[in-house]
């Protein structure tokens, strides 16, 4: 280890033993905590974030990153640990700690007052604490904003660094052109595909079973992980020997098949990460858009391939036999891919998904650049939906205050769940190149692809950023045209276009 | 607020929380993270306890205590948390913070040597590790010890504030005096209990299920508690809206439904804390000895009394029909008192487990005050079960390595189990004669008992000390003879003596 390096490791360890620390309430709160704990633990949650704050935020650590930061002797997970503390600081140093701990509180709050209008399906209700929200997200962008930098653009290098609003009109300037009317068509299309038989009352403890098969089949390693359920499906990590997914089941078995294949996605990245930067600043996903990259390539591209199911559908079929005795293996795949516009992101299949995105990202870029207005929010939301999918939500529930999103102040988030999925289709044509994916799945031989992947991606956590990665992977930067390639020649197939 | 202790405030909230990272980590670790986590987690634990006791042993909060302490305007609870930092303090400043930390990883180690020679049965492979163990404690000791007080004497302090060798001795004498002879008697007497039924192979879901009825029946709190399961089970709380209990779950019927109304018992302590004492340093039990007091009291005092199962005998016979139709209340109440000398302590009935605790007070007092060498210790140990049980463990697993806690340095800890009970039989002998327990039981008003002990000791936290509290209760100080006429009364009659 370098020896300036050294001192600052101690350092490292502390904040690095807090975000753990803090990683596993959330997890704890959102999987098992009784449901009168929440009040009383916020106060150790905030307790320890504050000791977050004041270990990354010390005159002395500032001290030890720059004298890093002069140092040629660092090898290069050293320099990327230090850019990472060094980043945190900065945008620490920009916000007053009386406004951050002010925001901390309110969107403490602001959680419960989104999920209660949501009940209560008015808008109105959560309007103006959105409104406060906005506010201090567009003052503490101001802050850290460099050289002129837009304030939307300050947020966005939070989730996907390198990609900015010019970048990310260009992609959704694509998305738009290609997408509406890919979906107009297939809306239009004779086709028909049943899907009734995914919906049902299903057991718990079937899903459960099938759902730890299809975890480890993907590569879910449980003596490095477990498995829970939440409201929510969501993945989370304290290392790479700690990798925790959660899943949830209902009454929509293509729900529950494919949630667990998303989060095994997102684990297989964080298992995939080397030993040497685990439980370090770098020790984790490049980026929202490269992780949504993982989870989006393993549900989609992976786990809605026909090839995918050929070894493992007649288990499938056995766990359900009521429901699926009687359906062939290509009418399940062709079901687990039916098109069909929705008013929910969450539910929505692989073509229409996009388009929630591009709503979002449309309407957060306008709020932060001062364009549209909180008490024009809901019916910009309704018009963009009728415009690129063809339906108007009827009620704010199924509109603007179905996502918790922006009630936490995240801003610049939702553009990495399109990107993730355009990341994916890039990185599926190349690998292409080198391996027939399709046979591999055939002869149920995942291992080569995660090896693939963590060859080329995982392996690197932060080392690299997302551009770096796909250059480096593809030999090309960013290129949305493999993702449209991919839907127009997936759907047209289905659909007979 | 006082203002002098308002200024300490902040710190303390700190120290707490910190408690709590480490109090979740140690409840995950036990009951759900992966098994290759363990490595890389220490890490993280290791590093939040050095910033626990970075924040404890820190010069501006010695003053802050200091100032506390001289201002006589602090609130008794505020002047509690002063005394319990104060005291955490001093126990700090007298270790030099190198052989803490060497005695840290040593016990980290120490458990893993000690778990081997359990497997492998083989108490040589783990005494030069105990050597090492009880040499810290000792120096430890040493460094805390005021005005020649004696090296045991430090460490018992640790777990039974006021608790001495002079009063332990005199209650040990009183045990040895009383109960043996009483085994000896039962041992002799012609009367057989049946308890066959009582082995078998239950379901993990109906045990499951009757222990969430039973936890449930005597107390515990669902909306501010969880239960999960573990190796060997426990109470833990990160606060009094979240207490959490585990359980496991075999062929002993016995054990399953009597460790879950023991933990019950503590689980019921915890909750009762008052609100205003919670989350400080003051909001917890007294004493391992008063914690054992409440779950031994719930356990035998209660649980293995015949009223308590009046109400509820019939919904256990449902949950495991094969097993207990054909047993009438009388004879399931009569097998789960039956007394067996064993060799084991944690599976030990209520007469005999005092003396599984003399034994290892005996020993671990000579040991610490240098009248035993370790290598003695497996012969020490046989040769008391001989005398005090009659029967000589065959095997090192089965004897001198049967409990963890030597391994992690816990010397001193073993008196509160004996203590606890005897605390508790003094409680009861007081509650008697203010309601009608037994009547109470046959009614299901356990709320009542519950409601008793909220009022005389949950509720006070570390407020008072056990003796304080037996005092304050009952209008005297500890007295053992309760402890042994109970057990003389109860087992009299169950053997016709």
């Amino acid at each position: 280890m370098d020896k300036t390096f050294g001192a600052l490791k101690p350092h490292l360890d502390r904040i690095m033993a807090l975000k753990a620390a803090m990683t596993l309430f959330e997890w704890d709160n959102e999987t098992l905590a009784p449901p009168k704990a929440a009040r009383l633990t916020s106060n150790v949650i905030g307790a320890l974030s504050g000791e977050y704050f004041q270990a990354v935020d010390d005159e002395k650590v500032r001290e030890l990153v720059k004298a890093c930061q002069e140092d040629p002797g660092l090898s290069e997970a050293e320099k990327a640990q230090v850019r990472e503390l060094s980043r945190e600081q900065e945008k620490l140093a920009c916000i007053p700690r009386d406004e951050y701990q002010a925001f901390a509180r309110l969107t403490a709050e602001s959680a419960r007052i989104w999920q209660e209008a949501k009940e209560q399906d008015d808008f109105a209700q959560f309007a103006p604490t959105l409104e406060k929200v906005i506010d201090y997200q567009e003052r503490f962008a101001a802050y850290r904003a460099k050289d002129g930098q837009k304030r939307y653009d300050v947020m966005l290098d939070d989730y996907e660094p390198g990609f900015t609003m010019e970048l990310l009109d260009q992609f959704f300037a694509v998305i738009k052109q290609e997408v509406v009317p890919l979906l107009k068509a297939v809306v239009d299309s004779k086709v028909q595909i049943r899907d009734d038989f995914l919906a049902g009352d299903f057991s718990d403890a079937q899903q459960e079973k099938i759902g730890r098969f299809l975890a480890e089949y993907v590569g879910f390693d449980f003596s490095r992980g477990v498995m829970a359920t939440s409201a929510h499906p969501f993945t989370t990590n304290l290392h790479n020997r700690d990798v925790r997914i959660t899943t949830h089941y209902n009454d929509n078995l293509d729900s529950s098949l494919f949630s667990v294949i998303h989060e095994t996605g997102h684990a297989v990245y964080e298992l995939g990460i080397r030993d040497d930067l685990t439980q370090t600043l770098v020790g984790e996903g490049a980026s929202m858009g490269m992780h949504e990259a993982q989870s989006r390539f393993f549900e989609n591209i992976i786990g809605r391939n026909k090839s995918f199911w050929v070894p493992i559908y007649e288990k499938v079929q056995a766990a359900f036999p009521q429901t699926l005795t009687h359906i062939r293996l290509d009418q399940f795949v062709d079901a687990v891919n039916k098109v069909e516009p929705g008013l929910i992101r969450t539910e929505a299949d692989e073509l229409t998904y996009s388009l929630h995105v591009l709503i979002r990202y449309e309407l957060e870029k306008e709020l932060i650049e001062g364009q549209l207005k909180v008490s024009e929010l809901a019916k910009a939301w309704a018009d963009k939906y009728e415009a690129y999918l063809g339906i108007r939500p009827q009620s704010d529930r199924e509109g603007v205050l179905q996502d918790i999103h922006w009630s936490q102040g995240s801003f610049g988030y939702f553009p990495s769940y399109a990107l993730g999925s355009a990341f994916g289709a890039q990185l599926y044509a190349h690998m292409k190149k080198e391996m027939d994916v399709e046979g591999l799945l055939e002869e149920g031989r995942i291992d080569k692809i995660r090896a693939y992947l963590r060859e080329h991606i995982h392996q690197y956590g932060k080392l690299k950023d997302s551009r770096k990665l796909l250059k480096d992977t593809t030999g090309e930067d960013f290129d949305p045209q493999y993702y449209v390639r991919y839907l127009r020649e997936k759907f047209e197939e289905l659909y007979h276009l």
